[in-house]
């Protein structure tokens, strides 16, 4: 008998016909003989509206009181999936991320897993129910209160428990059928990855593509959790996360695929002295904003008085934030200026298959070159090449990586395999 | 340092402008020197609408899973007061009733509570924070499954936690101003009473009264709990439901008020065997059935073949199926036939004074009969006389027995205290 554990988002529950239906399958999934736990969001878009009922009464809500305010969220939905699934005929037991046994730390709105302990969930499937679990949630190590696991909860607290309670598969579903080449509404031709190693599904997260939260994958990646990426609204077998790029023998990896990012800014310090602890105290005083930076990019020292520029991205939203940060620090720390990008595209092409062809970079800036596209910045992994381009420019990359790569297939982008260079 | 407990019900905090104004009044009695323990409905019809949801996706919701969704109600009401509260500058807590201490037994829908244990709300207290727990619900002492406490359930919580704190006073927030010798749309001249006894208080309720429920009111007598009900659009005092009818001296005793029920039917089983275990074989069906009897009437038997008729009051929507209860267990129990009235009006006038006032009975049969109104059936108790009519003369006997007894007062129904007779 296998365990399977299944995470369905905030629109696969939207309402209750959606929830009927997911009821279906989890019942389809129990009655093929498997056991079966499931982590639902919360309906739609009710933590957004929690949030903005809490913005009606507060502007600045303590994070305690807001945790215990967005968890009703996930505690409503999963009752309700669970009401759905008892009247197919089929017993069914939700519990809150708290009776989960999902311990963790006390910070309230951005709290994570210290400890999963599932014994409650382990009686409940002895006794052939199908098990529902509150995504997002979990309760503090100290306080006992009820915690929110910040960006990625849902899907974070579905590998977890897959962890835990040694699950063959976690199936993470949605409103794509699984992980593609590039974003099919971008390119057309997109394809359906059959599956993806665990090193590469952290960079296409790390890079834009939003179907799985990065923390999701590497809780997975540290736990060798295997994540099935599906559609909650039909059958096909989505895209299978699994494995690591060091068990792939060299010839046969490929490219994943091309990533983007719209969501980000980028702010350059120019100047900075090259000794040090300079770049520590950059990064210190974003960091002391609680702002999280993503790619940095520091290169050598340019001039004969020993400076060099560092540039890194971040969210947009946060960009005035660091900027008032870093200038207030200016005078201590000593730099030249902060210049900031309000906006900026960031392509990623993501894949194995790099590391044995030496060829991808030059193939990836002549692509880019010929569609005139101009290169800001660029900075590479070992299985990823990332460059930051104009936002309006980022359609024309990702196509036109995305074909000099081969990615396409000959359907449109529904079709399954396909291979890169 | 006095300690004091408020609830609010549903519409006093139905939106962020009711929820704002609730939390200034909270503050104010804090900043008097109180510590404040404040107990909060879910907002508006929201319960109504999470059923309606569990409507939605099953016929037939478990119990379990129905509390598991409706406690969502109360847990963002509270954590959003305690917001408002906290933008006020003011420390606020919110709790689960599981986190609050309230052990409950485990019928899903209806459970009791068993325990208080409030030491977490204590040092929350002790820290100068105001409490709030969420009403309606509590822990199950057996499955650790959280419960909802039925009718009366946020009244009772505020009451329960009273008792456990030890608090000075319970006030009891609704959008009425306290308890009135009448309701005042029907009798514009109803005097807000400024203190009732328990016993009184317990009447007016079971009686149809519905500002207090009949649950709180006998916790609050047993552990001797003041209870204030009072507005929370205004800053008047309300109604003070303190003592017992045996502290007051017998020439001080007055009449509370009159009070009126529309919601029941009435179920006469005639012809009933006027022997020993009769009666108990019928009530025994109709509480196989789950349902609630209110008021029951058996007079001496009639006719020389030693029968008796049998009737009583109940919940209107249960009508139906009493009689198909009864009817099924007919030829078992050999009764004549079940008579079903379907709307019946309840008119009843209580208060300690009838004890030591003869007159009263004949006052009250003379009222109604002045008034056209014909007596269907009359049933008393110490302290209260309750007949039964067509609903559509409700109206006119609440108030012809309130001008009998002289309730009203020189002004409009927003008059303080006043005398009956």
């Amino acid at each position: 008998m296998a365990l399977v554990v299944q995470k369905y988002g905030g629109s696969s529950v939207q309402d209750a016909d959606r929830i009927k239906k997911v009821a279906e399958r989890i019942v389809r999934t129990h009655k093929e003989g498997n056991d079966v736990v499931v982590v639902c969001s919360a309906m739609g878009d009710t933590t957004d509206e929690l949030l903005d009922l809490a913005d009606q009464v507060s502007p600045a809500p303590p994070p305690r009181e807001l945790d215990m305010l967005l968890t009703a969220g996930e505690r409503m939905s999963n009752a309700l999936v669970a009401m759905a699934i008892h009247s197919l005929g089929v017993q069914a037991r939700s519990f809150t991320g708290s009776q989960a046994g999902m311990v963790t730390t006390s910070k309230h709105g951005d709290a994570r897993i210290v400890q999963v302990n599932p014994q409650r969930l382990r009686d409940a499937l002895d006794e052939g129910a199908i098990v529902l679990v509150a995504g997002f949630q979990g309760v503090s190590q100290d306080s006992k209160d009820v915690t929110t696991l910040g960006r990625g909860g849902s899907d974070t607290t579905a590998v977890a428990l897959a962890a835990a309670l040694e699950a063959d598969v976690c199936e993470i579903y949605s409103d794509v059928d699984g992980i593609y080449t590039a974003d099919p509404r971008i390119v057309p031709d997109a394809q359906r990855r059959e599956t993806i190693t665990y090193e590469e599904m952290l960079e296409m997260a790390a890079c834009g593509a939003k179907i799985l939260h990065l923390r999701a994958v590497e809780y997975a990646r540290r736990y060798n959790v295997p994540l099935r990426v599906r559609s909650s609204y039909n059958d096909k077998p989505g895209s299978l996360v699994t494995g690591s790029i060091e068990e792939i023998p060299v010839e046969k990896a490929i490219l994943t695929g091309v990533a983007h990012d719209r969501s980000e800014a980028k702010i350059t310090v120019t100047d900075v002295p090259d000794t040090p602890g300079m770049a520590a105290r950059i990064f210190r005083t974003v960091a002391d904003a609680e702002i999280n930076i993503d790619m940095v990019l520091q290169n050598v020292g340019r001039t004969s008085a020993n400076r060099t520029d560092i540039t890194f991205t971040l969210p947009r939203s946060d960009g005035p934030r660091a900027v008032a940060a870093l200038s207030a620090a200016q005078p201590e720390i000593g730099f030249g200026e902060v210049l900031h990008d309000a906006e900026v595209g960031k392509v990623s092409l993501v894949g194995a298959g790099m590391r044995s062809h030496p060829g991808v970079t030059a193939t990836f800036c002549e692509a880019l070159s010929n569609a005139g596209i101009n290169i800001e910045t660029m900075n590479t992994s070992e299985i990823r090449i990332s460059v930051l381009c104009r936002p309006d420019q980022v359609d024309t990359a990702v196509s036109a990586l995305h074909a000099a790569f081969e990615l396409g297939g000959a359907e449109q982008a529904v079709v399954h395999a396909g291979t890169g260079r």
